[in-house]
């Protein structure tokens, strides 16, 4: 808003109050894209320029559309080759384009690895990212002995065996209130490492399918591939027998395991 | 087998009651192929050079390992892009590798969109064509008014809706032994094109996945993608009305509709 002096004008409030706030859910194949957002942290880029962010292939599309400039809230960022099923993000508008048409629209502009599920009208003070109370993230590992052609670029392909049990056992430890800086990335810069885990649950299906769903109020970076990687190690009986409560204890990252790869990882949904 | 004489020596008996048949199954993304195996059929290349044949890479693959001419037999062709859950083929070798160690160093040479899921030694009688006594093939429909990032290239998008129920209904005309001429590409060359469709199932879940099964004890050229097409523009009130009953007794394969899209089509299983 340009507002020439202090006092808001009858024609502002008017402006204003045409404002629209358009909330978005975005499903997309993270494959080829830097992330959701274009990432500050210098990296190594072995692999040749950086790639589009998300947030910003939406962002241009709806300013196509729109013909006005636009913020695009996410609900959070998801790091580079992260996939996901319901990200959520919000963005206002002046624009009076009837829901359904914009997403017809974004759909038609945006590549095929991106797609708008949904999109509604929301009340004003809706934000993304600081209504979100909790978000669900799925790891899915393909566990047997041959990968899949079919799930490729989707699943992480763990070969050798797991124990499913022993591995469900320890994530019981990680429900409820925990500082979880022993699996945060140490480039995080976060205030707090404390975060609560409302819900994990690991199944396994005929088809050597292991998916594990964890519901938190937040996620530190790197948290769910860490915990992933953790319970992966556990599961192939390394970590020295190590369990979940020494590696809280121990507040060090080193204990825990290695990330598990970002391609096997998915953000399912927001909750609000 | 290269004897000297007419007579058969013992040395020859043994090396010949050495040779083993072994039958893989196979999982494959078809996007990146020419089918399952090299087409003779001259078509216009708009897409480049011609693309390499499934069959082709495992055979390569094969050699590689066992250091002898291998001829893969495979239970029918797949179309160019076309995908396959359980392909099933079979080959002669004299080598005593152990079916687990081959499955593995096949699918250690292999591109990662082709998969062995299985291979098992089998009675040197076993030939994956003659022998194959049905096969399931399955068209799935994306059919909701957005795509799917995640199952791009796997489905065919149709947005537009659909009365599942005339497709079901329609399809169940299809049952049975006809003549399946008007549903079979004109550059097709068989000697009879009456086929006996064993089952056929229609179903649409509630993310808007529509799959059509078929089973059938063989398929013509581009037979299901001309089955599954005309399903769609029946279930989009299109074809004037026309039923299935009226294309089979017109035997003109321009009553039917277009071809659905090869990405859409997968080969499910081949039953012996």
């Amino acid at each position: 808003m340009s507002g020439k002096g202090v006092s808001v004008t009858a024609s502002q409030r008017q402006r204003s109050s045409s404002l629209r706030n358009i909330r978005i859910e975005i499903e997309y194949d993270g494959a080829n894209y830097c992330g959701w957002q274009v990432q500050n942290r210098p990296r190594p880029t072995v692999h040749g320029p950086q790639k589009r962010a998300i947030q910003e292939a939406i962002e241009k599309a709806l300013q196509k559309i729109l013909q006005e400039k636009i913020r695009l809230i996410g609900s959070g960022r998801t790091d580079a080759g992260v996939h996901a099923l319901g990200q959520t993000a919000n963005f206002k508008t002046s624009s009076s384009i009837p829901v359904g048409k914009l997403q017809r629209a974004l759909n038609g502009l945006l590549p095929d690895d991106i797609s708008i599920i949904k999109a509604n009208e929301v009340s004003m003070d809706f934000h993304s990212r600081f209504d979100a109370r909790s978000k669900v993230y799925r790891y899915t590992i393909l566990n047997r002995n041959f990968r899949s052609a079919f799930l490729k670029g989707k699943v992480y392909f763990v070969p050798y065996p797991l124990d499913i049990r022993l591995m469900q056992r320890q994530a019981r430890s990680l429900l409820g209130r925990h500082d979880f800086v022993s699996f945060c990335a140490s480039r995080s810069s976060v205030r707090s490492t404390v975060r609560t885990v409302k819900r994990i649950a690991i199944r396994k299906d005929k088809e050597g399918l292991v998916t594990i769903d964890i519901e938190a109020d937040g996620f530190l970076y790197n948290m769910v591939r860490n915990i992933a990687g953790t319970l992966i190690e556990m599961g192939r009986g390394k970590l020295s027998g190590r369990g979940v409560k020494e590696i809280f204890t121990a507040k060090d990252r080193r204990l825990a395991g290695p990330a598990a790869p970002a391609h096997g990882l998915c953000l399912l949904k927001v909750i609000y």
